[in-house]
């Protein structure tokens, strides 16, 4: 295959509004395909459904499955009045040693 | 003093959704009172806010703060349509060696 989809570029999923299970499944499906870790990334009322993601896809699909890093941060954004502040996370799942 | 609130008790911080200043004003309160280190927890959709806490606390008041450690979980929770799981985090704060 020539080339993955821009998400799923260098492993990292970009979660956003959409159902968790839309991210589970994405998660699931890099696994089976063959990556040993993927990242998960998201800024603001998403970094709620991201932890969400990494625990369903660890405790009803692949268990063997580990948090093996959490990083946050924070993003400026421009809107209308100026610009605004907003956290980031950087969740990287990936079988133990 | 004999007895802190039972929010400040081993220096846990539960974040709710009350704005998010009120909880970065519990941490650098915490901090500033003697504290090493302090424990932010949260469940569901807090989640994003106790992000939001760590960063604004670590960017605009205690610059020498560290996210020393980020533990995340699953809680079930008993509904009228019986249980569900909700997600939950806990984020420690403290001075770097």
């Amino acid at each position: 295959m020539a080339d993955e989809t821009a998400e799923s570029a260098d492993n990292v999923i970009y979660i956003g509004n959409k159902e968790v299970m839309n991210y589970v499944l994405a998660v699931v499906t890099q696994i089976n395909e063959g990556s040993d870790e993927v990242v998960l990334k998201a800024r603001g009322r998403a970094i709620s459904r991201t932890i969400d993601t990494a625990e369903i896809v660890r405790n009803r699909f692949l268990q063997d499955l580990e948090i093996l890093d959490i990083q946050t941060g924070t993003e400026e954004i421009s809107g209308e009045d100026g610009t605004s502040n907003v956290s980031t996370i950087s969740v990287k799942l990936g079988k133990g040693e």
